[in-house]
């Protein structure tokens, strides 16, 4: 019996060190697996907000690890759109599913369904702070490539007020002793409770606007899109977006071992000239969706 | 081999008494368990009119009893759309399963299936009379409850008139000696062919508009959503609707070991102040969904 | 190991014909049958373009080879719609699963899924050319009525064009010694490039506007449908139509053994009096969808 047995998954910050240490050994053993340890076990994907990736490598983790699978992509043609609240819906799924993955657009909405359902709930994203599992995958990927995260310079780019990717990395990487760049926009700086729990943890960052000045001293470059609907003047983002978009020319400045990492899919943020150097992990990083998934299914379901 | 091996669910007048006995007890045998009993086999769900619960809780009846599944949730996306007739493309899904789940918006869908395919066929909805594995579910709550189902006193409450799992629910219970009584506003009282139906086999039941009239002589409340977009004048609406919201206060009325029944979803007929009393049993009447599909699929395909 | 093991399958005139005669072997033996020969396997399907026969056959194979299934019935709530590409889309599914099978309205997609996947690609239709398990289904209906390829007069009706399955097929037939019939109305005569194939392979060919004038000949009317959109001038459609729809009167002065296959969906373009005379085949081919894809996936994937 695992100590994260029967576990709900909904924010990074309420996972220790230990915790995402024993989830990353067995992802590692995992890797390439296929397994019966679930066999008979269902698990429910209630995707109210559509995520083709975070659905399709949860499903493939639970089918590699002997599981099935039963849910919904997108709110449409589901009860909801009939009026059905979001309680019923999940009580539904507690009827039907051994463990429950939720994705949302509102913050809470994974931890409601975690107070109303009986089985295990995972967060695959709600709000615009918590994505659990994509950072335990982005910390695996950083450990495997570096053995480490310890000691490391991390910047994280983009949109770090709304993405919450960025937003739960940098929370999720706060609990290893890493030196943090956040590089943004002034309109898209992370938010003042990731600022504070940073503080609060004595977590060393720096609030930088350009990749530029930084980029030098950077081990990870964590890369998140820059929407021009997010700000006020048109202008402003034009200005800004070249700065926040990356190229195989610009990570000319970058360290020899310096990775790019991103939760993607990406637009246009990552140019397709980088896919090509050593530097680029998003990948990689994505195909760690699998073993990482398979971990937490294993260790909150498993025997 | 069971005697209802191969055979084709259309509507619950066409289950006798101890056809449905069987089922409730498989069902009740099948309940919390998973088995390789339909190991190998497929259904498909062939759903022209979405519904979640109905679909998902086969889905997982299936899978419980260690099949898969394939099919289709809403016409969207199908060869409906270019034109297939709806023969062909039952034909198609009978060349691919063991067993073909129908829900359609009308009358005799499930039956033109049954008659194209070789494989079995089950109603899960059709026009606004027939839910007959609905109906096998709400015997089977009422069943668990009180230990029988003669002798009950059973309220149907809201449109009777274009609702299918009400309507089907009053054809179900009137195979056993129950008193049976039909509240609803006069625009939605049950159809002619049901009231036929309840005279030709004298049922006991008498038709109301008010659920305060009745509702302390109660065993069973079951609740159906009334639509606005049903009355030819709004204003008709607004007078009744209060009588048809139940709540936790009207419940004060109501005798101790009274249930309150849903097919849900339901949007705002249950107020969820009824959620957390002992007369609230639609959660776990859709639960039942499970075991007693599981239960027909078994009985239908199994051995 | 079979010798088509990790192939690739992008066009049907990539396959010679003892490959073509393996596949066929393979799905006359599994016809009808569950194995456990794919099991722990994961199938993506990538449907572009929806496609609910192919897609569900393909599903049904994979799962009566006792693998699974991830995947997208529609570009609809993907991450496409986001800005992804297509390159990123297949490299997700390439991290996920265990062969591909992509459909696309663009010509050429699977082509350059099969370059960017480790993984086997498989075409499951792209652009106006080729579907090639399609064609596969179609020769084995063929041989398994006639018990051989070689010697038949074969017509191919319809809409030469643009019509994937009819030039796929084209393609394919030509493998065997058949004389072809090509019978279109002016604006949907067959391609460029496939008759320049069908000239260099020396296929005796001959391209004709009426049915009426060849039927008496063929062993084979292979139907697609003419739509009216693809002709500039209505009042030309209106005079061909009556010519390019089947009608169980029109089989009359066919030979007795004729058969009528069509790739469905149909329209109208085989009034249903053809259902039940014995020249009809579709239904029989469209169920061969099955094996055929189970033989390609076991050869491909299997041991």
């Amino acid at each position: 019996m695992s100590e994260l047995s029967g576990r709900d998954v909904i924010s990074i910050v309420d996972f220790s060190r230990s915790e995402l240490d024993l989830i990353m050994e067995e992802a590692e053993k995992l890797k390439g697996k296929r397994t019966d340890d679930l066999k008979g076990k269902i698990m429910a994907t209630a995707f109210f907000e559509p995520s083709t990736r975070t659905r399709l490598s949860f499903q493939t983790a639970m089918l590699r690890l002997g599981g099935s699978v039963i849910g919904f992509s997108s709110e449409e043609g589901t009860s909801i759109e009939k009026g059905e609240s979001f309680s019923d819906t999940i009580r539904m799924l507690d009827n039907y599913s051994d463990i429950i993955v939720v994705r949302h657009r509102l913050e809470g909405a994974a931890k409601l369904a975690a107070e109303l359902a009986d089985a295990p709930v995972i967060n695959a994203g709600d709000g615009s702070k918590n994505h659990p599992t994509q950072t335990m995958l982005d910390l695996f990927t950083i450990k495997e490539t570096f053995g480490h995260i310890d000691g490391l310079n991390v910047g994280v780019l983009g949109d770090l007020r709304f993405g919450r990717a960025a937003s739960s990395f940098i929370l999720g990487v706060s609990k290893y002793n890493v030196k943090l760049f956040l590089i943004s926009p002034p309109e898209l700086k992370a938010r003042r409770d990731v600022i504070a729990y940073l503080k609060d943890n004595n977590i060393k960052f720096s609030e930088v606007e350009r990749l530029e000045d930084v980029i030098s001293e950077l081990d990870v470059i964590y890369v998140t899109r820059v929407q021009k609907e997010r700000f006020a003047d048109p202008a402003e983002y034009e200005k800004v977006r070249g700065s926040y978009r990356i190229t195989a020319r610009m990570l000319a400045s970058a360290r020899k071992e310096a990775i790019v990492m991103h939760p993607l899919p990406r637009v246009d943020e990552i140019d397709i000239s980088v896919d090509s150097t050593p530097h680029a992990a998003y990948f990689r990083q994505a195909a760690n969706g699998v073993p990482v998934r398979m971990a937490l299914l294993k260790l909150i379901l498993g025997g």
